[in-house]
């Protein structure tokens, strides 16, 4: 087992960190910016090293200063938490040309995963459904019906130089189809020069469901279940759960049986989540692979006893896991809010700041991973994350009251949080029958709202 | 089940009825005396009456005060909390003549186990061993030593009319014991102007081994496993832990089926817990029974996942349990830390006063069940505990490994508190191996502290 490790990351995941490393008995050396600089979280590691200024891109995300810093502090490996450079297979091979292990998969996994078409094809590969798509450009009306009548309505005309929504149209018949088509490819042409388009099945309301894994090196990969993550703004999740509510149980079982062929097949190992979606008679398909640790992990840490970060560093050292999927036994149902710096009643608009008063919620079954302390002041440089708020009960139904009351207590005071529409989301009928899709808490709470597009 | 609820206590436990409540969806109404006026966790109630002055006899120990702001506030049952009223039969005679619930055992059984020798005999009944006695005064040396020869030496002489450990001595063979019967009645008689003595097993570095149980109105009794309570200072208990550590496991069947048994005998209803002494050969002896929510409680709750607040109020309301024993599984090891407003460095003196700091540890495995918040005064008319620090993991080790990183993390300032010793007792060998009985903590930290007796 490794001696001495290093967090290159900051804010909660890199005090998550810190502590799976003191509950492992390894010291542990963090990094810090210059925004970062004092933050208490930083004295609960053994070591505290400046990498540089405050944007990212000279601090976090600077390769040479985290290496350069490794190498002073002498440590053995480097978790690289989310977010940064925690998906760069670049970094993860100048750790290990440097003899410092990187904690996370292999370079090899990373890269293929990391490309959206070469993923797609290992799920392939994998016999693992993917969305349908129309395998190259649309040229004609009569490949495109031809497309459409065989994986069936809606489809997705998507421009294929677009990006962010732009160049996109649904066509839910024939005649959407033929018209959209053109003026599809008009847009595109005018918007980027580029008017090839290409056809995909088009998922309404979609659920996200995600399937933890665990692999070692030894070709051992384990699944701990899945997490539903419909609930999200913008693709920005804001509450995940688990197990995934109304999900039939032979569903969720192909579903994580695909993912581990998947993780198997990628020759993957340490954690790792892959993404599905779910449409409404529950088909899943492939989206991703996120080859790293991620923000919602302690939910499946409640619901299966296992500590994700702790496995991470263990299969780093080169341990086996020890275990079978027999031996993860699913218990209860878990919940995460993801509390940001962001006031939901003006756009989300980041929210940085001091914070005069945090009294965090505790009691029964109530995890709170935070670095966040009174007297705090979020830095306007990072992601708005300031604390993930979580219950474990024995039903769904106990885990929305336990986080009610949770919700109820949490006291923060100087910045504004999404506390309040967290409040709102447990006392909203759809989202407490389980009726979730990625379209809920925009179609619930965006749409009056001035200022929201 | 019941719609509003009273809390007739105060702190921590008070906060810990209102959370349950809250999961519940019962209305709680919280009383308060003039010391606690303004605390923080009242808010957390629907509402909160003063019943009375600071000293406890003039509020919390108040039963008209309590019954009359019960029936103002129009609820259907009270939950005594621990300490208090809650074992005072009187006080829940009282309640149910006023048609107000006492969430709490029937009075007959609370009577009937508050008394020590009425306890022993429904022990008796129930065939659970007990500390072997003389039945009666010892009158002649010849009896005394019929009595070692049968039980075993050490035996303990103890003064009739003695208590508070005046009057007792250890007599570890005949030659002790002849004369110290001589010596033990001069002195009683010269203290207590009454030398007659009796005899009692003396049980050597015991262990205090306990067992939580919980029944229903129609005798379904159940056990959610024993917790090891032997780190104690002056009967004051420090730390708590479930599984009692290198404790055979024939001899744990053993001690929770007493319990069970005692229970039943009894006609006991809600949660209580059975206490016991374990000489060093296994043997285990009943001590009393704690007809009450016990401060330690959330030990068994995070290793059984049953929530025993929530399970009063269920019981009380009428409910039967609903499960059975081989429902109740024991996972992990889940060990509590009582954080005290008291000065270890200075023979525990109490610590009162403004808390200007309280930065809560977080984070895996962790629960914290406290009142307090930055700011909050520590009155110095109750008791000092501040915070139940616990943590849940897989194994004992991993137990220890997470605590020490847990009150690593606990800042607290403005009062002294026991943190400081508890970091000590968890790099403590004896501790650490498990090899633990009610003299360690006194053996190993106070022999050598000036000013401790």
């Amino acid at each position: 087992m490794f001696q001495r490790i290093m967090v290159a990351n900051r804010g909660e995941i890199a005090l998550r960190v810190i502590r799976a490393c003191r509950d492992l008995g390894i010291e542990v050396v963090a990094v810090y910016s210059e925004a970062d600089r004092g933050a208490a979280y930083l004295e609960l590691a053994d070591e505290a090293i400046c990498i540089g200024p405050g944007p990212a891109t000279e601090s976090y995300l600077k390769i040479p200063r985290i290496i350069s810093a490794a190498e002073i502090a002498g440590v053995e490996a480097i978790h690289p938490g989310y977010g940064f450079l925690s998906e760069n297979a670049h970094f993860a091979e100048v750790c290990r040309g440097c003899k410092i292990e990187f904690i996370g998969p292999p370079e090899e996994a990373m890269r293929r995963l990391g490309n959206k078409n070469a993923a797609k094809q290992i799920a392939r590969q994998a016999n693992v459904p993917v969305v349908p798509g129309s395998d190259g450009l649309i040229t004609d009306p009569e490949q495109a019906k031809e497309f459409a009548n065989r994986v069936g309505y809606p489809v997705l005309i998507k421009a294929a130089a677009g990006g962010g929504g732009r160049g996109m149209r649904v066509a839910r018949n024939e005649l959407d189809l033929v018209s959209g088509l053109q003026a599809a490819a008009q847009e595109a042409e005018a918007a980027f020069k580029d008017g090839s388009v290409y056809l995909e099945k088009y998922l309404d309301r979609p659920r996200h469901i995600e399937v933890q894994i665990l692999g070692d090196r030894f070709g051992n990969v384990v699944h701990l279940y899945e997490r539903d993550c419909s609930l999200q703004r913008r693709h920005q999740k804001l509450v995940e759960e688990s197990p995934a509510p109304n999900l039939p149980v032979e569903v969720r079982e192909a579903i994580c049986a695909a993912a581990v062929r998947l993780a198997k097949t990628a020759g993957y190992y340490s954690a790792g989540t892959c993404e599905f979606l779910l449409d409404q008679q529950n088909n899943f398909y492939f989206i991703e692979v996120n080859a790293r640790i991620q923000v919602e992990h302690p939910v499946s840490e409640l619901v299966t006893g296992v500590d994700l970060v702790r496995e991470q560093i263990r299969i780093a050292a080169g341990e086996a896991l020890g275990y079978t999927q027999s031996d993860i036994v699913h218990r209860g149902c878990a919940i995460e809010c993801r509390i940001n710096a962001e006031d939901p009643a003006n756009d989300f608009r980041p929210s940085p700041g001091q914070i005069t008063t945090w009294r965090p919620p505790g009691g029964p079954g109530v995890r709170l991973d935070s670095h966040v302390i009174t007297g705090y002041k979020v830095p306007p440089n990072y992601d708005s994350l300031v604390a993930k708020l979580l219950v474990h009960q024995p039903t769904r139904t106990e885990a929305l009251a336990a986080m009610r009351r949770a919700l109820r207590e949490f006291v923060v005071e100087g910045i504004k949080t999404t506390i309040p529409l967290h409040r709102d989301i447990f006392n909203t009928a759809a989202f407490v029958e389980g009726k979730v899709d990625t379209t809920l808490i925009e179609r619930t709470f965006m749409q009056s709202k001035p200022g929201g597009t």
